[in-house]
């Protein structure tokens, strides 16, 4: 489909992903009975467990005080699993403040490039019906190869970090008008910092142009808090941060497994 | 009535759209019986169907649960459909978190340049009478021609996205004083991407200068929600989005037939 | 009291202006008896129609359910009437959502060069006490000849348009900073194209420096809504509004006569 | 303190300012007898009378419907007078929509000029202890002579006009870098502009830098509100507030001394 | 970690805080009897006692009523904390407004520098094991020496003033493409202004990058708010303040402690 290469990077897509920000109605949730909310507490955890690709967050501060994160095959299945959130008996005490829906995605500045070589090599044209039936087999294969990093698993950590970002699209400093060796030169050295912090932190980037407000989500996820902010900070200096980058809402998460959801939603200090 | 050509493109105005986004109040309806709720998701998708121009979607994320999406012949159409909804039986449950108001526009960047040419060869002036009613004859049998996109039904695809635009008007980048031509040429080439996506994406524009906080709205329907980020990815690349295009808050809807909507509203998993 | 004339345009006051955007709480009224309902939608009727100055829309989307658009003679009569309306049994109903402040303004860009000349001529300097009294006297004798659209009645159309709007005050591009000569020709030629649309949109301007968040408001009114977007999409191209217009949100409302008002507010459809 | 002068302005303190906006539960005040009613308006007039520095206006429009404006003698007595109103028993039919907290300040653009001539005359040099003593020395004898503008009454108008306001700090323009000889020109011609309207206008300026989300805040009294919209469409062609000023909301009130709150909070027209 | 220096200046990082702007259902509270009331807040004011970090603060204006202020090793116990209040009995009172999460943080703009130069001359190479080795070793120590600060008391003044921040990454002034030298002499004449303060205002520095919506939060407490003010407009002409410096909103609290409380939550006047 892009025969303008190399304007616009070629993109792998994979898992549909929706952030739930929830606020408890800690009132109503406290004036239940121990046993009543026991047993709702229980189907949820149940129903997190059930589920392959959902996972639970405690969340600091006034913007929530639950984050569900909800991977699944397409936008369909997460409106069952947002319905399914609904309908479950703790459900009525939770009503949302915040959300966000992406979908994981690996922008391939590097391979496009080589891509575009090999096919001018073999003596396609862009444009041609060639041409887009070799890209997208070359996708298709990619889509294969990177199948763990499409459709990961929630990474088992302590704390997440999640926000939106946009690149500037200002009268003077606009991304979207960068030639393309430039963005991919600039795209490759922000690849690097992270890197240093591979083992530290792992990231899942997620594209919502058209589905939401921002342009891509970033989940971060780590067992120290500390190294989200190293992290951001260190790229902040990156080229195509510094000059590109535009930062929505930052949310912090505490993970919340079968116990620790237990113990949260206890109106008593244990 | 536009004197100044070739400043200001011609268009043609069709139907009267509104979207509305609604929130459930899912604790209220889930406190209603099985029989009562039943009779009124019947009575709404009654409703529905008696429309020729009124259509259902699930909405994802924290914007709403609801998205009705409504064409009329004008806002007095508009206005009735609005307060039918309030009417119903289901109404009681349903608030509005957003909507937006606007016609359906065909902008004739190519024609009009055309149809001025026609008629300074005819020997008429811009200004005259004898011009204006010359154009509005033009435009008449234009709106004919077009009659089929100017007055769409709701596309039967399973996705909707919708978002609202404006050209920006910047102190450097100003589309409102950028030369006829010169805007052409770029929404030409705008064009052409959305043709490329033609047999995936079906695309309905509407023109809301006057009537709602942006200048227009954009309807996207396909029946896999991944080609709205291609398509609007892609064109992001244009010139004319690129450096002249501001995007408002995006809308995904999930399309709700008679059974599905019957599905959506059930407080049980089926 | 203007003695750095050419810099601000000499402007008329007439009747003070306020526009309640509120919200219907359709719940609580659905509730009442049809009686009890009936009796409410006749007083705020009866109220309207007392008021040499008042009027009722029904709005489009979710910005609020009725516009109250109130004439008066000065801010104290607004907040009388803000108060009988909150007074009228379905005031209990009804809550506001948005409102606008402002003052029916002509600005003189056109004559307050020829007053200046012509005191000049008189041989009055700008700053003594001769002048600012010639000046006076000369804007109270326009404010007598101008007295219809100083003092105007709410146009008897099917449908108002609500927008306030600034000039601009960028960095680059900053109204205020624009020489007297400048500004006087944009507007005059920003003037010759609502002028075209005369009998088919009525448009008044008023000023709300001072009084509200933007500079001014202004009002359309016209019996087919399409006109709205037409004027409005003609004038962006306008060099005033094209380089200095900044726009706030806008408001449609469809016109609720004695027998409409009747019928919006009936919970059936008739 | 300011050794760095002349660039910061020497500036002098006086009263803190409260801003209260207020809403008014009408529904459930209505709900009241008439009896008690008229009995939580006495206790709140009674409170008023009994401050030497509280007044009550009426709002125009969706902001707030009361406003009370407080000037204390420092926060802690700002902390108790907050505290005092929702302790009333008119108070639990209050609730904030707004608020803005200030100081009562004179910027001595003028004066800090003369001041360091003067010092710098006697011998003293900026930075050395003795240099602090006589300065703050300097602003007490100000203080002293200053003290009906510092610590000033209520003006007794029948309205009321209050915005923030902030100096632009833009990429280009910005008021912080501009040096001091030039700020203090532009300020000396904005005061005269100010002087012009002053039989007719009472201004008092209070500085919120780090105290509330602008920098300044400014109360406009006067008995006619067209004043307002004058002077401060004129001062908009100054080239200070032209450059570099830029407003919050706007909030008008009226007036509502004893007999007038009575008449305000009667659910009932007189 | 950091191995482009100098470009990414070297942190160290201290406690965890949380600040919550909470408000007060009054209502609901002057409804209890007068011993619940004294039991709940004894229960907070123990609990407060209880803590070595949290402090609680009236608000001023309609941003809140409470400001409480949380200290902490890590987010884990901020959430602890956060749910604490919630779970204490006047938590059912308490709604949050606003939050802030950071963590307390020291810029070593001096010190990067040298240590640098330090390790070169010993050799190191930059993005070797032994470098990063040797700069954890040294952050270390560092860590040990500034102990008090990254570990502070809340300081116990009467007043608090809250407010975060950002370094402005605009099209043309952009904060993360200065050269680390030109960076680090702006820090270092900001922070002789905040020297001369030093007696007077203490101020305490926390960093949010990946935490919160802002890049930096910081606390000044003192015990005359005027200080506040005179600081902070002072800063403003500083070179990093008037070009780089973003403000978000300000929040001025007055100290509560065990007597002061339970003042603070009467509901009659002493």
């Amino acid at each position: 489909m892009s025969t303008n290469i190399p304007t616009v990077p070629m993109t792998l897509e994979g898992a549909s992903v929706l952030h739930q920000m929830l606020r408890v109605d800690w009132n109503a949730w406290t004036a239940l009975d121990d046993e009543r909310r026991a047993a709702l507490v229980d189907e949820l955890s149940q129903w997190l467990d059930a589920q392959s690709g959902s996972a639970a967050f405690g969340m600091l501060g006034h913007k929530g005080d639950l984050m569900l994160v909800h991977y699944r095959q397409d936008f369909a299945e997460l409106l069952a699993a947002q319905r399914a959130v609904q309908r479950l008996g703790i459900g009525a005490y939770l009503s949302a403040t915040s959300s966000y829906l992406s979908v994981v995605e690996l922008g391939l500045y590097e391979s496009t490039r080589k891509i575009v070589d090999e096919l001018k090599a073999k003596g396609l044209q862009p444009g041609t019906e060639e041409w887009d039936k070799a890209v997208e087999e070359t996708l298709e294969r990619q889509r294969g190869a990177m199948r763990g990093r499409l459709w990961p698993e929630i990474p088992n950590t302590k704390y997440i970090c999640f926000y939106p970002m946009d690149r500037r699209r200002g009268e003077e400093k606009n991304w979207y008008t960068v030639p393309f060796a430039e963005r991919q030169r600039m795209m490759h050295e922000h690849g690097l910092v992270g890197r240093k912090y591979g083992g530290l932190v792992k990231q899942i980037i997620s594209g919502s142009i058209g589905f939401d407000d921002w342009e891509w989500g970033v989940d971060l996820y780590a067992d120290d808090a500390l190294w989200f902010k190293r992290l951001i900070y260190e790229m902040r200096f990156d080229e195509v941060s510094a000059a590109y980058a535009l930062f929505g809402a930052f949310y912090i998460g505490v993970r919340l497994k079968a116990d620790e959801l237990s113990s949260f939603f206890r109106p008593q200090t244990a």
